[in-house]
């Protein structure tokens, strides 16, 4: 046992390690560098292909697509406009700084304002895991109730930044935005929650005025989540 | 690098053991053991409930509930007339052959029908664990898109019954069934996919069904999935 638990420390000093090149390297080239998780179908690619089409023309902007398999989520994205890079995980649960770092070779990252991380999609994993990003944002979505913080406290704990997606579908799924926030609130006390639906585009100026007022405070050389 | 290989090796064979053994006491219990699986908010402890409330008087039926935190599944559970044990598994990502049979202490199996194992919410590594069950059930929604299958092949292609749930919204989510079922049969040509809505009570007759087949199976000595 005491062996398996230096390896395993051994391990996380070595993701640590890796993290914290990635973000050198985002401060050095001033890219902003958002980490996206959530479960299954939450909506990760929808609010970024939103996001490619609106903000295309203030930024350069480029998606790593983090999945067990298939380039689907890549090849969307690119279709919205912006590059995009596919990481098949095989089976593996999250995205690793290792990971990141191999796919950076495919960009230049000094013609770039803002970079996207689409983690695989788990609520669980990812959440240990830092990548290097300046902010964490975690999306949450109606059809999955309003206990998900409650039950998967880590990611919402960890968060820089709360989209609710599907708010179209509230009524639907008898989702309650208070029980919501309230247990969002216990985690993680000062973090923004949007409100968005992605079909319908309600709520996403919010998002859009996030990215813009996260991508100056990152170029302005400002310093990642403590979290 | 090898010695961390043999050290897995080594932790993989002895969830193995453990799986084994519980299978043997489901057997010799002729307890029909059913291993949930989706991602967080699909619907599991709502087919659950459902199934309690309508098999109560059938089948003499235990939940073995898994979350990271809280234990609002098991009170779910309880509530809809059924006895449940919750594990919290801190930061664990899935339900370990060992939690269960921890959880096992407190059921009196030779007084059971039915056992569900409602494993944490994660499409991924759940899948990867063998809990000793007779069968594999995977949960999926429509607001979660009809990609799922193919982006998190593992969980469907060892399924032994694939539930759709939420159908109810299936044409304010824009899911395809067709895309769905054909991506399920890709990766596993014969398994029965099962549309419902826990909301509305469509469909869950053919569950019920299901669960009566299986569990009759298993009394009768019936092999568990080799998958």
């Amino acid at each position: 046992m005491a062996k398996r638990i230096r390896l395993a420390k051994r391990v996380v000093a070595e993701s640590d390690r890796l993290a914290a090149e990635l973000a050198d390297r985002f401060r050095a080239a001033g890219v902003f560098a958002a980490n996206l998780m959530s479960s299954p179908g939450s909506g990760k690619t929808s609010l970024l292909e939103e996001t490619a089409r609106r903000l295309a023309g203030e930024f350069r902007m480029a998606v790593i697509e983090g999945d067990l398999a298939t380039d689907r989520d890549a090849r969307r994205i690119q279709k919205a406009g912006i590059p995009s890079v596919q990481i098949n995980t095989g089976g593996g649960c999250h995205l690793s700084a290792r990971q990141v770092r191999d796919a950076l070779e495919r960009f230049d990252l000094a013609a770039l304002d803002v970079l996207f991380i689409e983690n695989v999609g788990n609520l669980v994993c990812p959440a240990e895991f830092d990548l290097g990003e300046h902010r964490r944002v975690v999306l949450a979505s109606t059809p999955e109730g309003d206990d998900k913080p409650a039950k998967y406290p880590l990611a919402f704990h960890k968060a820089d930044c709360v989209v609710l997606n599907k708010i179209d579908l509230l009524a639907a799924t008898g989702f309650s935005r208070e029980a919501f926030r309230g247990f969002v609130r216990g985690l993680n006390p000062s973090v923004p929650v949007l409100e968005v639906s992605c079909r319908t585009g309600e709520g996403l100026d919010a998002w859009f005025d996030w990215v813009r007022a996260e991508r100056r405070a990152a170029a302005a050389g400002g310093a990642r989540s403590s979290k």
